[in-house]
């Protein structure tokens, strides 16, 4: 069976605490509970992981690296600072796809620049939580389960 | 019966002979099968229009103000130098989420930028055709349907 | 008699529909009896045309060329990317006043760049369609009406 | 009755001797009369006043704050070096709008910039003195005189 | 026999009209004679047109791609800003030649940066309607007619 | 007794009117209350000076190299255009703190940006009033007192 | 009693030992000793936390959301190029005063651009360890004790 | 005879007791001895003014346009930001010579732009008081004296 | 007789054997041959020199001052550095095309800069050693042979 | 006995597995082996550590201050975003050079630049494992052994 | 007797031939002979070379570093592009002075930079073949002759 | 027996003489025999050469193209400016190796750019001259020898 890291960046802990207005009010435990139906659904197993570090998010990554098919990553605010992720992700050399909660292109200038997103096969963004099951949809499209 | 537009601007009618290393080899014409069979299944309806020209597609989505209740939109290089295409969105209101077939962010620097996404809900770029239909899926989540 | 054409750009044609809060609630049509009722005070003529199409704007434009002694012009969104425009003014060799309903140079940072007002004879932006009864007063006075 | 500040910048008392293919051959005097001239057909109140000072300037804003209802300031050159007078213009929240003779958007680059704008009403540039008389209007109209 | 369209962008309809101290006074139709006078003698046809239209260049592009082996193009000021007809050009495959009247890169800066040439096989600006006939020249050597 | 300078820039003279909900609603002369009682408590004295021209600032810092040991400086928006100021600062030799009531790092891009800072001992910035006193405290620490 | 939390980011913990020149020869130690003195006379208290880690820096954040009411910040580099450090504040939503020991306007260019500001009450840079008391003095004065 | 004015921009009034390394040791006293002396060599007058205020120089530049034939100007930090004093010399239409005690171009690089420059005959800097000489002196050669 | 100078650049010498994938494998010997051939038709004269020496070029540029009528110019990687090139085709005021093998446009973003182009006649690229064949015939056409 | 301390940064520990065609097949224990008989050989003793933690690479340099004369530091991904690495380096005052096994000026853009490199005495990269060798012996010479 | 390098970069030998409107009428001779003159006048020695080549240049201010004592150098323009020519001015610690016989101020965009200003003594623009006769004198004074 | 080309550029010449507190007391002459002598432990051959002229350097590199199999190259300040060198390097398709004596990365910003960079094999800087030393070792190592 496919297996799928769902990894999730520096602050996204207080998801649902923190500015409900642009992240709305559901915690990542909400969602976990969503991704793993929608999983069953599609015969693939998903795993989540949450860090403020961006050191423990690469070693997250590493270890996906031998027992994971597939990756789904919302990098928080180190999409825009770390090439370090972004060198992670390429050496791994699994499918990835970056999802953010918000649209990052609508609110600061910076937010618009992903330095993660060259290295994923693709991004989703603006569409809150269903952004992750249309990422863990088009992982298991692209599986063939 | 919520109705969706689904519009394509320029060079999308080549889908399927403009550089399939690119985009593919399913033609709009396949993928509008896709689309009304995953509309059906959601309860949802969906028109597509494709033109090369920036008017019409700012007159579709004129006519969509009164018509529709939401729009997909892969605007093709507009994305990057319509500024009347964006100030069409926001004039007519209705969530509207972008799609890229290709990871933008991954090819030449000015691919990166769009200019329709900051008054889109959000954006999916990268995941082929598979994209619409997760564009699909988000705005039937979204009218709760 | 005077001449004049009054050439309105994309979405141009929502004007009392679009974002009232920014343009205001008169349309297209009631600036046309106000325009109408200056020209007669002033003693010239007016033709107004509106049009979502870069194109279409250009061959109004030229048509003007032979027909018309003077232009106002709210090129919309035209105006930041539109170097066809710009060339097309140059070329009918006719005194042309650039109007916007808002003040562009308050909203975001690439609405205050004009590529059409360096060939224009000036620029009048902020005050709402009385812009364009201005504009009219202006070029009546230059053609010593 | 509303009472108008018309302010000048810097260089204007050279107006009608200083580069007259740019700036006309007519005096501020020359353009105190039409003003007044115009103001008593709209019914209001027009005081003029030219400094090459900005700190002058400013002062003159503060003053109009409690014994004027709109302002009419071609800023000169210091509309491209000076924060204080925005601030100022801020600061007394009267109707402003921005005049300048010539079209500043066909001449050196730096030209372009205002940063007074954003704090106005609008800009009327290029239409020669014909432009304070515009901008008169403009204001009445607001006043509903 | 090799066919060979020939595409003239926005205002190039006006040429021999429009501003001629910088394009020369010769008419599309005096180039056309001369083109198809050259064309004849390297035995290969030629096809022209023109539009003011950015869809209607992109829609000539597509409808080249069956009917002719090669493209010459002044894409006018769509040059400047038109990632679509770049997009056109790459989806068809043909050798493209973009030919500017003018030079350039002696102009208004953002003449010199063409959006086109780097999915074109060369470009030759400044030798006036000369350089459509050394276009011609070289897409039949390249042709080894 | 050590001499400390409180020099106001433009616009702070109409401290505790102009745009309370940034500036809050007190006053200059509050200010002063508080700073004498504040400098009496140090046993520090106090001058504060307040002008609109930037000629009469750099006229007042110069007055302040013979007569003052230290300096507090609000340039107002002279803080982002006035290297005259900078260097007068920097010629008179005094430890200067840059104080601003509002936090200039979270408003307009250029607010950010201090001219004057690099010569400055420090900055204290979105503090209100408090920032003043700080300011003294700070000066005060500094001779020792 | 209202509880602040004071926050110390990387090579803070060579404090009088790295580059005396610049820092000083205080330690942190030295620091706590002076800043618990001053919270007593203020009545309130403070806890003070060091880390090289941005992540453990993002975690101490985090938890003072529940068990602080202010936050004093030296972010060290991180000042620099740490978006989460700025997501973090701004989700905890705390009073937060930034404070450099040197003065980071009059150093290396990339010194001057705090990513950290935007989301704080305000910054006090230049005036070494006395700014940290400025600092609890301002949350002191905020909080009304 | 030929009239010389010779400006002084803010601060220039410190010159000798101002950052001497930078400046040197003599007066704008010493200076006007050394002028006059060469002048009556010369056999032009010469006459110099020093003002803190941008809006004084304007005034004196003003006044120069009648009574003098060229102007020999240091506007000190004013050279960075006055697009008025600029516009000021433009307006009389004097032969102007910068001049710049230090050499500007090896300093900080916001000294090495001139907005000044474009509109005289030309700069010396660098040369320290000797530069006014042979500022002096370029302008005798001019006149023919 | 007309004589033309061909003038090439560094590097150019080794055409034929460097990067022939980009340059081809004619050699300049090749290329002498086949313009001694069109020279011959067209009833012109051609001369070539080549070197990597930027000031043995520009010695060739003044020599051709007075012994040719015409220039054909491929500056190599000089064209992206030589102001001294540009100048000394200014300073020689003969009618210059610029030529270059390959696309310039549509390889590295430092190459598609030419700082010689503002000062000739044209430009000519990508065209491979054809390029140069048609830079003979438009001066041939230019001199009316 | 001279003690070097041998950083590794992000993602070296993937060394040999990850992009080969990059970075090579050797693993950092491979390197380990031939960097110790390179030490012994030069009579100094190498120890090495690698995280992918900013945090922990700053400890590591803080440790070496007091254990180490000098450092070798491959930053990784680090080398373009950590200013805290580069204070960390600067803070503790050791000889370090900076090791990139690619040619980071032959690679994407962001690459080309070192925050690390202007604290340390050099830099070698592009020569693989080779460069830590180089680096090593560049140490030892420094140090006279 | 104290010797002076007067060096002429590219072009200059063109000196009364190349663009007189810019540069005037006299040639490089011609100004021999005016500085031989004013040399002896002064008590100094001046010997005066001219070149194209950027490395004959360097060559010539080696051979004065022991051969004379300070250099008058008018780049042309490698001012604007030679780092070599900085670096050997640098390198033979000479006092320079870099005259140019336009206003580069005054003209394109890129002459308004020197690249060798930085490490001159100062720099003197835009008067002509009067700015060497400035030049010498200046050195002449700075020996105390 | 491999033959490698060390080629210095521009001032190198006066290595030992010029800012020796920059680069160091020792000559050219004493770097050859140092790399003589290297060159007999490794069984490889080494010649020198240096010039202050691009197009010479550009000769030599030329030269090596049939007579050696490596380069190690200093191409001093032409590193900043020469795409020519940087062309000549890519056409002869030898392993070549940037060498700088100074850490150009912690200099002037200018330096820490180099054009040549991206078509070595690596780079070497900061190492004074055993940079060259490190150079011959890892070119010595990639022949194998």
């Amino acid at each position: 069976m496919q297996h799928i890291l769902v990894l999730h960046g520096p602050n996204l802990n207080l998801l649902g605490m923190r500015e409900p207005e642009v992240y709305g009010r559901e915690t990542l435990a909400d969602l976990d509970v969503k991704l793993h139906a929608l999983a069953d659904a599609l015969a693939v197993r998903v795993s989540s992981f949450q860090s403020n570090s961006e050191g423990a998010l690469i070693d997250a990554l590493h270890n996906a690296r031998t027992t994971c098919s597939g990756v789904i990553i919302n990098p928080g605010a180190y999409t825009h600072s770390s090439y370090a992720i972004r060198d992670a992700i390429a050496a791994i050399n699994l499918p990835t796809i970056e999802v953010h909660l918000s649209n990052i292109h609508a609110r600061e200038a910076f937010r618009s620049t992903s330095l993660i997103a060259p290295v994923c096969v693709g991004q989703i963004a603006g569409l809150g939580m269903v952004g992750y099951e249309l990422a863990l949809r088009a992982l298991a499209t692209r599986f063939g389960v």
